[in-house]
């Protein structure tokens, strides 16, 4: 059975070692004679790997101990809601808005309170970030949110703004465990898996203890309280148990390989490959500014919409899967995730290269 | 690797063919070199998997042309939230309690309006259900809301209240797709997929088109109202593309065998098999009122609860593993969902009747 190399944007490339460790576990998990989909989340088997899960992730990202690591159902729209239910105090927030996914969580957010957008890259088609210098925030903000790397634009905060004693809350979905990460600047924490960890229909949350709110917004369902899950330990009832069981096994592969410090320099590695290729080519532009680059997604155009369709379809002929851009703004997007093995960018580079020779 | 018999009343086993098929399948789906928690849901690949499995659906349980079927996130509780949140027009709504989960469904909808409880079995142990002829309900209640069968206490509606024009809402979590149903007698039915159709993390939901709208409750975040389902053929966001693939199977493998008369046909010989073995035996007493006896779940106690403990470990000696009942209640449960194999009901009441000789 041939792989491709995917570079799709979500859900995307798994390591091969996991679907393959995944595959032969199918029939009987560690002797049990059932599948991990099979297994009820009250046995001691389940519990035992939500709980290396938990502390695998704990290992990988430092986190501290006032820090609650929450499964969530659901993904990143359902955390759009959760965040402002739950952290609007005062029923403000504070939004950097940096893309399609920050927009629409702030979109979200307003239906529960007063939101200010601090900052917005609409005008520049989000091919850049503010200098984290120019923005302020309001001082009663309950919060101030992000989105940190930018999937469907290619950029990513390099640098942290300054929110003082106000909570800055980050979407980390597309650079989830990419590079070590302080989780002690914020608040809380989120990521869909479905982007560098496991299987769609999960959000991870990290999220500092003082957070967690009896008191949320009226008309807050159970499942979307921090609080019910923080209580529970993730089990207040059935909990996805296949993909907490993948991920588990990814963070296993993530300890393996040497943890966020040696990840940070593949992905570093990769990225450098590509984005110098593309610096060089005569063809193709790379769309992000370069101080804002993201290390997972790189986005490219050609400027010739025609062209760049035929360099998706011909890529996909060398086994190079899914680099079209998201229909929001066309072009090409070669998400470069973990999981994805530096033979893939070398593959890709050379198909760039000679696209080039044959269309110049 | 050998399997057990796997009595969980969820997450439950699965069908043996499912699993080997989706093993087969976890490196490359279809020749595409990619396993399915690994496609984009913006592929024509999975376009034709959530197309194929809404198909199949229908045409097992002939779902009426004017009603939705919607793929959710979460499970059980969302619903208990989604239900009230998005069909409470008038804020009012009767519950029949039978058991904890119709409980807490309506408490939970209690949040949301003025909620009354039309039948409560607590005070019996919840050990039989109303005669359908005694229930009333309110003439401007927006929906009752019933739980068709009861997993944690075995029992099961086999008759349906006359609720006139007030749209019935069913949870049909524990019995879906155990045998036919007819759909135009609800307004709403949903099932967590987790007990007889798949792995958790997804509820499927069956809605009449009419009930789907757009003002629902104040504050309803846009991943629990039905209508963003049903307007995007549930892909608003990303959905749990691999329950999606996984129930598409279990659909199936359902038709293959002929569909949900021939479901019926071997439910009800299975669970002859085991009421018969339990109504001679002069050991153990089943806890369901007779005429209320759910095909799925049968429950069970010896009166000591030592017994009970140790028939339950001593079952699993022998391969019959998770028939320890509820927490709540105790005793035993031996849930026996479509995929149990006959071969597996055989072995229980054998060792039901090797235990009572042992111990008698």
């Amino acid at each position: 059975m041939e792989r491709v190399y995917n570079f799709s944007a979500g859900p995307a490339v798994l390591p091969e070692e996991v679907l393959k460790e995944a595959a032969e576990e199918m029939m009987s998990y560690e002797r049990s004679g059932m599948s991990v989909m099979e297994i009820s989340h009250r046995t001691p088997l389940f519990q035992s790997i939500i709980d290396e899960a938990e502390q695998d992730l704990r290992d990988l990202m430092h986190i501290p101990d006032n820090y609650k690591v929450l499964f969530v159902q659901g993904g990143g729209h359902m955390q759009f809601a959760m965040v402002p239910m739950n952290l609007m105090k005062n029923g403000k927030a504070d939004y950097l808005v940096s893309g399609l996914w920050s927009k629409k969580a702030a979109k979200e957010a307003a239906m529960y309170g007063d939101v200010r957008i601090a900052a917005n890259g609409e005008e520049s088609g989000f091919t850049c970030l503010p200098d984290v210098k120019d923005l302020s925030f309001r001082e009663d903000a309950d919060y101030v949110y992000l989105c940190l790397n930018n999937t469907i634009y290619g950029t990513m905060w390099h640098q942290l703004p300054d929110t003082g004693d106000i909570p800055l809350v980050a979407d980390i979905s597309s650079c989830f465990l990419s590079e070590p990460l302080d989780v002690s600047k914020f608040g809380l924490l989120w990521g869909g898996v479905q982007k560098n960890v496991g299987p769609a229909g999960l959000a991870i949350v990290i999220i500092r203890e003082d957070l967690i709110r009896e008191d949320v917004c009226p008309n807050t369902p159970t499942m979307m309280r921090y609080k019910t899950y923080a209580d529970s330990g993730s089990l207040y009832n059935t909990p996805p148990v296949y993909s907490i069981y993948i991920c588990g096994k990814v963070f296993r592969w993530l300890k393996q390989l040497g943890g966020l410090e040696e990840m940070k320099e593949m992905n570093e590695r990769k990225a450098s490959l590509l984005y110098d290729c593309l610096d060089s080519s005569r063809l193709f532009t790379p769309t992000a500014a370069e101080k804002d680059r993201s290390l997972m997604n790189v986005t490219f155009v050609s400027g010739d919409p025609d062209l760049d369709a035929r360099f998706v379809r011909e890529a996909e002929e060398h086994g190079l899967m899914n680099l079209k851009g998201h229909r929001s703004v066309g072009g090409m997007r070669a998400s470069i995730y973990n999981a994805m093995p530096v033979a893939g960018v070398e593959a890709l580079v050379s198909f760039i290269k000679e696209f080039e020779k044959n269309n110049s």
